[in-house]
């Protein structure tokens, strides 16, 4: 299968025009909307969102992942092994928090260019139509992709973030990139200067207080109980998060 | 095939998680977002908008329906077969409107229970693994499923809601739980204490005007011509609604 | 494959209640929501949207296209083979700008009409089975479409509109209908009486200035460098565009 993670958002033709490439180049492999909704323009953020949805993907998957503020610069469009998964997108750090925390993997820049390349589309253009190639059992040598072995030392691989907000949801929910398995019961985070505390659910705490609980993803989520966390503590996607006791 | 019906909304990688689950578990089973905008938090104006939809299906599916403010407490997980069709959700009520309209039916608790069971997320990890079992064929007392009868006597099933607003389109049409079929050409409906005459189309009435008419799914639904009926009347979903003259 | 392109927005059910009619009637076809934010109650602009897809498609394909204000009036339903795409939809020159360009095409009015057709929903009660029918090889005078053959003059063929905004994407960039390889260089557009320059991106201008820019449709789109056209410039839908200098 095929996951879509973009920052593209759902207006327009974007997706469906990228979803009719992957549909004529990859008959009958299943394409999903995993998320449009990325951290726009900001790979740092929208990484570390990518390595928990993978890290809770329920089978191997090709993900086409385009949050991809130089389209139409010279950044090198990337394949990679990673365990049995397929990761397609540009070289610009996207990809650095699922390596980091992977066993094995192995890239490719891709080498292979369609007859006609659009300045600000290459997740129709370019990526695409590699992924579908993949998904359909190719090698990353294959003509159509003609990648070139990259080291670890050529990608962009930025230290790793601080702590952060890496998702705001519709009711103003703060997921941070945080893991709760790696804090303890009575760890308390600190938001915009204020201490954020755990609690299993929003029942548990007072009506406007801020918690923090473990997410679906197994993230830290920071909310407040019948309000916004985003609105109540000033958080948006990037907003600082520390860690006041561990 | 195997229909949604959430209140995710579209934002967010939830909806994504599910199909990608859905999609690994039952392989070629083509999935449907029928609505992930359905009334929030409200298994009441939901379960009849679900009753609606389901009256007007082309063909026999699994309906994966999550409506679910009690995620994370005890309430029953349920399989319910229905005719040719499977209902997949939680037992807060969300089915009673399809079911008090069927002919037959029998219902299973759900037994199986997923490896890790997130406490937000039930449509992911338990109600989709069930829903995708269904679909491939396998019976609700399968080990996977687990499921152990219920009778109607020991299912969540409050009395039938009074008539209603169960659903607000962007343009402020206010669609209503009540069947077309069961009112006369004459009837009037009142909302917000104002009397609502029927009408075929937008253009039968002056601008301005509230009227009701019959729309795609047999309901009657209240519009302002060239005008919002939610902003006029102050209709929100659960909004009562009146028959003044039947 | 299937792809809709419609006015229907993504909120309720009625994307998805159209793509459950394709999945029962059209088993193992790819649908593809190509868009569903189309100019709406416009089929002018919206018709050289769907030119626009069109020619940069990969692929032959069914469209399932359904920009409708007639909806409900006795409008005629078209089913236009047209190369070796398909187009289906309302007879009210939504197809006017593909087939204007098209080398040779030919059109039959739909004859057959469902048991139940609604009076507001003819992409599901009446096109959908149809696209479902030509997705699976019917031919046009097959029973279950009944087309019969209607010759150019008896279409609805409205004169090719003006160069003019056809839609306004989420940063408020304007895409025009104009083919950017139909202008030169140094062709200079008008918008809201004032001069918009051609530059190659964003970064080429100074910001709050207007230029224009081929995108990855081909047409050349109004945008703001750290801007809104649409704000900028008083543009939506319908707003007509100029050219200065050819």
């Amino acid at each position: 299968m095929i996951l879509l993670l973009t920052d593209f958002g759902l207006a327009g033709p974007y997706v469906g025009q990228m979803k009719t490439v992957l549909a004529a180049a990859a008959p009958g492999v299943p394409v999903i909307d995993l998320m449009h909704d990325a951290p726009a323009f900001r790979p740092g953020p929208a990484g570390q969102l990518l390595a928990a949805l993978l890290a809770a993907a329920p089978a191997p998957a090709v993900w086409l992942c385009v949050v991809d503020p130089g389209v139409g610069t010279d950044r090198r469009p990337l394949a990679i092994r990673c365990g049995e998964h397929w990761l397609v997108g540009p070289d610009n750090g996207l990809f650095a928090p699922v390596l980091r925390g992977a066993a094995a993997w192995r890239a490719w820049a891709i080498g292979w260019r369609p007859d006609w390349l659009s300045a600000s589309f290459h997740g129709r253009d370019l990526f695409a139509p590699v992924a579908a190639r993949l998904a359909c059992g190719a090698e990353a040598t294959d003509p159509a992709i003609a990648g070139v072995p990259v080291g670890a030392d050529r990608l962009v691989m930025p230290p790793a973030e601080p702590a952060q907000v890496i998702y705001v949801d519709g009711f103003g929910n703060a997921m941070t990139g945080l893991r709760a398995a790696d804090l303890s019961e009575g760890a308390v985070l600190a938001a915009d200067g204020r201490p954020v505390p755990r609690a299993r659910t929003f029942g548990a705490v007072p009506a406007g207080a801020a918690f923090w609980y473990e997410n679906s993803l197994g993230l830290a989520e920071i909310a407040v109980n019948q309000g916004s966390a985003a609105a109540t503590l000033g958080l948006d996607i990037g907003a600082p998060v520390a860690i006041m006791v561990h």
